[in-house]
């Protein structure tokens, strides 16, 4: 399978994913307890490894699985990244705005890039770092406020504490990221049953989650298992299996592609919704949406084009004065 | 002379022009009539370019000037075409309103490149392509409306035939330019005496627009040349010899360098003024303008720079898995 499929295919799963939990909602408000989500499609994602590695394990030659502690005690921590990086993005919440705290979030790009390079050692040109700059920036431009919206004032007038903690889960953000995709590399064990090991921590991990919030609740509505299905809906399923592939998907590109590709995946998804809840919403097109997408075709252009074809010519600066068209005006030697 | 420090230069004088145009007036409006600042610039520009054609003069061996009917009679076509652009831009104003008429006015950018390739047969690589639209996108970028701004609705709400004009508008401007570039190279003729031929027939015109005005306004205030310096303060003044020396800037780049450099010059100029207003003017800084400068410094380093140091490493999509990096984890045979 080629990486770019897969990439294509998340982004519009994780378009679609927006989308369908938009349309997952009653009146504006979830009849489910969206904790539940994740934790399903944790269980979604666990299952379908499973099932996968099983059916390799049928042929020969047998999948590399190692199951030494040293290597089965990595898979854990991304999970563990996860769990601070929600908190740290809900103490990043009591000081700045949703707005602002979306806007900041283009910044998980760049911070990815420069983990990237740091953690993984890879090397980028000076024209991918450009494009990855360009693609925090279109992003962001197609986020801008338009005139007539309310609330404007709100945007970057938080404290400095706000954007510090915004910039740290920029960074933990791109810090899971970085080291899940580290942790597929590391050998070439079996990718199924890399998935099988960082799935049932993330599962543990949702569970815990989901009790925990039980005990803050008082188990006032029983415990979680009893009621994990209350209100779900066709397109609450929907909102699970899509998650759970776009996970899958995010998996095979940490193992076969990298971080920054998964970048562009979403980044394209986040500007596809918009465009498509144009259509879907009745949401009206803004100029700096359609900024915002040229911005990032052009990001995707310059990261990804071979070299040959983007400088099919030597540039020069200081023109060619033989290089002038003729017109119709004769060159005669001067009176 | 370097070329780029020329257009440094003309960056910094077309960004005080709109400064000082605005400085220049008393109270929100003009004292004196706008229609005489560019006579006089044209006249100013006349007067240096016969100094220092005749101090050329002075020296051997002595400057090339082609005195044939037929060359002199291409020097009114570029004030032709302004006469004509000026008429197209009072039409469009009558369909579309300001903010839209300026946003349109990016499209300048994009049809300098296209006429640059066709009418003087200049190659651009695919990047440079790319980087002359993010040009483009970057400056409407940062002309995006902010939110809370007064009349929105406005904005891309115009009848068909209003952008229409506009983009006449845009290829007349840009072919003004080109135009005026294919006449500074069409021969090497000393650039003062192809400006002097440039500059009369630019002071006719400028004369015989006044000329219209006084007829248009029933000589009510009598001719002219008679209230030329009404209302004309210290600042009036540097404002035309501002407009006339960032013409002979102009010129100088159209025989030296190109159209290309121009457009950037005056591109970095207007987001300068915003910059700079922000501080004279005290206005508020947006979100938008940051963007919109970051868009066009990438455009910048991607159309100027050279590819080798755009491109010092290979691109390399699918990933190097020996490359990353050791952490305390041992590679041991699996168990």
């Amino acid at each position: 399978m080629q990486w770019y499929f897969v990439a294509a295919l998340l982004t519009v799963l994780t378009s679609s994913q927006g989308i369908l939990t938009t349309l997952s909602q009653s009146n504006g408000e979830y009849k489910y307890d969206y904790a539940t989500v994740p934790f399903l499609a944790e269980v979604f994602k666990l299952a379908v490894s499973s099932l996968l590695l099983w059916n390799e394990c049928q042929k020969s030659p047998l999948p590399k699985m190692t199951t030494e502690w040293k290597t089965v005690a990595l898979f854990p921590i991304p999970s563990v990244i996860y769990l601070i990086h929600n908190n740290v993005q809900f103490a990043t919440l009591t000081y700045v705005d949703t707005s602002t705290y979306q806007i900041m979030g283009n910044l998980k790009i760049v911070t990815t890039g420069v983990l990237f390079r740091m953690f993984l050692g890879r090397r980028l040109s000076n024209l991918q770092w450009m494009a990855i700059v360009l693609l925090a920036v279109g992003t962001t431009t197609s986020q801008v406020r338009g005139c007539g919206e309310t609330s404007c004032e709100s945007l970057f007038s938080a404290p400095i504490q706000g954007y510090m903690l915004g910039v740290l889960s920029a960074c933990l953000s791109a810090l899971a990221g970085i080291y899940t995709e580290f942790l597929m590399k590391k050998n070439n064990d079996s990718l199924y049953w890399q998935n099988m090991q960082l799935y049932t921590f993330g599962t543990l991990f949702n569970m815990a989650r989901l009790l925990v919030d039980d005990f803050r609740g008082g188990f006032e509505n029983g415990p979680w298992w009893q009621r994990i299905f209350n209100g779900y809906t066709i397109t609450t399923w929907m909102v699970v299996l899509n998650l759970g592939s776009t996970g899958l998907l995010v998996s095979w590109l940490m193992k076969h592609a990298d971080n920054i590709v998964k970048v562009y995946s979403t980044s394209m998804a986040m500007l596809l919704t918009m465009l498509l809840s144009l259509f879907l919403f009745n949401f009206k097109p803004t100029l700096q949406l359609f900024l915002g997408i040229i911005i990032c075709m052009m990001s995707l252009h310059m990261y990804f084009a071979p070299p040959n074809m983007l400088l099919d010519m030597p540039l020069t600066v200081k023109p060619d004065e033989e290089k002038l068209i003729e017109v119709s005006v004769d060159r005669r030697p001067h009176s």
